[in-house]
């Protein structure tokens, strides 16, 4: 089903594509070490969802983030699905090292696009880092893996405030003209608004169309679902999401939650776009965090129910509509 | 400022206008008693907001809600401002004759549109229902006072499920043609997806132009803003909002938060609409909810600050960008 016959003004693509980073933008900043045997068994039942991309884990350094030490035992330890691509972070040449070997479908390289939050959070100017990242894609021609790259703060710096369209298009077309697949537009700490989300995505569409583009949003201001509607209606064909709305960002204070897997499929098809995603068996995925996390989890479909899902008719209804009739 | 110009395919009005509903709609589920005198030091501070209406109290029985048992106190207690619509919700005749002794600006009559919902919630019958409100609004003929019907589980009854737009429809014409101003559609327990939302207000705008519509939205799975922007562009011009996104369904489990005033004037506002809101001082008013309440609230942008709000640049940044450059 395409949506160009019911919303005559937007620009939807069928199907619509869900990325799970769950388990590498959510687990990276959890404080308690999540057991390498737990993790596996979460992308494993994340495999069986229909998702179309996983972010399994992240080749960073495990003294950077320990929290992901193990990750190299993750993307060996797991069972593969058939359609699903096992995309995993990687931030220099020894991290695409060592995703290569371990057997990655896809590097996910990362930058900032504005200069403060890249100093910050990977200690090099954005310069230094495209640098580094066109080395990685060096690296790999001539090999079978995929190349993403994840542009950050591309709605917004929480330091220095708006970035500019111009310098987000023109990281995205540094990479492309390098042989990288995909994009990804990322608002890193939930600063974008719908309408933004509308206009910087319709803009790099209209620039690359044969680029594969992904929406990397947070809720940080409840804004999540509304600005993922937004990409929809622009023709973004990808969102990435973490299962029970895990994650944030730890360099960008009260910056939490990606957007909610969980909620996005559910409001998406009950809006009756076409996702490919079995949201019970994502639900009950969902519903393992809070005691695999020790703590809960901010997705609302996992508390709330589905909008279906009704509830019952309570006993004393006959009793109540006796007496109103009296 | 008209949003055609940059939205073609909106029908968005301008202003848009907030309507608080945290006093009555939030307070009512309240465990803990909210001193009188606190009650009307929050309105005050709102009504200084810029908010079109404010829902101050509910003159129900005691008994029934006894969160709520000072509405005359509360209604004659508060400082009113020009340009503030003070609205209370009333159920009967005799909450009728209470809230025009205190000199209420409009009463706010509600029934469900879901048959279970209503013999639940009110314990009548729909029809039985709609002739109690009859029989206010004949109360009221020839009184200054205006008249809203806000039409619960507009979007769905948990109970029951869809509930068909006919149904909807007829009993807000029932209501408009006996005289009432005002009609709200009510998301009662959070069931409404934008594109439901979408289609529901065009069609009662399409239907009954004339009538002065809100929308109210509960953010029960994180559509909440979503929604509000389907209703803009359908050409809702009025949303019901709760400061902090307090209030529920307490006949409707797992049914919890209002959308939240300063997360939509906030997400609104930073797309560009017209809205005469004065977010810090809304903020500054959310703010002060946790320790009146004793418990934290779900609003986002009372934690993660507006987006517009930059956070400062870390001391340690010139350091790392010295060393970056070295």
């Amino acid at each position: 089903m395409t949506q160009s016959i019911q919303d005559p003004f937007t620009k939807a693509q069928a199907p619509l594509l869900i990325q799970e980073v769950g388990p590498r933008d959510g687990f990276q900043i959890e404080a308690a070490f999540i057991p390498t045997v737990d993790k596996i068994a979460l992308i494993d039942a994340l495999s069986l969802c229909g998702l179309a991309k996983i972010e399994a884990t992240s080749f960073t350094s495990p003294k950077a983030i320990p929290a992901l030490a193990d990750a190299d035992e993750v993307l060996r330890g797991i069972r593969r699905q058939p359609g699903v691509v096992y995309t995993v972070l990687v931030p220099n040449l020894r991290g695409a090292e060592r995703a290569l070997a371990a057997g990655a479908d896809e590097l996910n390289l990362v930058m900032s696009t504005s200069e403060t939050h890249n100093l910050l959070n990977l200690r090099m100017s954005r310069e230094q880092s495209a640098g580094r990242l066109l080395e990685v894609v060096a690296l790999t021609q001539g090999t079978q893996v995929a190349l993403n790259v994840s542009l950050s703060t591309a709605f917004g710096c929480p330091m220095e405030g708006a970035v500019p369209e111009a310098v987000v298009l023109a990281y995205a077309q540094r990479f492309l003209e390098a042989g990288v697949r995909g994009i990804t537009l990322c608002d890193t700490t939930g600063m974008a608004n719908p309408r933004q989300v509308r206009a910087l995505c319709e803009a790099f569409i209209g620039r690359f169309p044969g680029a594969e583009l992904t929406l990397h949003l947070h809720n940080t201001r409840g804004m999540g679902l509304a600005n993922a509607l937004a990409g929809v209606e622009a023709g973004v064909q990808r969102f990435d999401a973490s299962l029970g709305g895990l994650g944030g960002c730890p360099y960008a204070p009260g910056a939490t939650g990606n957007v909610c897997t969980e909620d996005l499929v559910h409001m998406l098809q009950a809006m009756g776009y076409e996702v490919a995603v079995d949201l019970p068996r994502l639900l009950a995925a969902a519903r393992s965090l809070p005691a695999l996390l020790g703590h809960d989890v901010p997705g609302q479909v996992l508390h709330a129910g589905r909008s279906q899902d009704l509830h019952p008719i309570p006993a004393s209804l006959t009793e109540i509509r006796a007496r109103a009739e009296a």
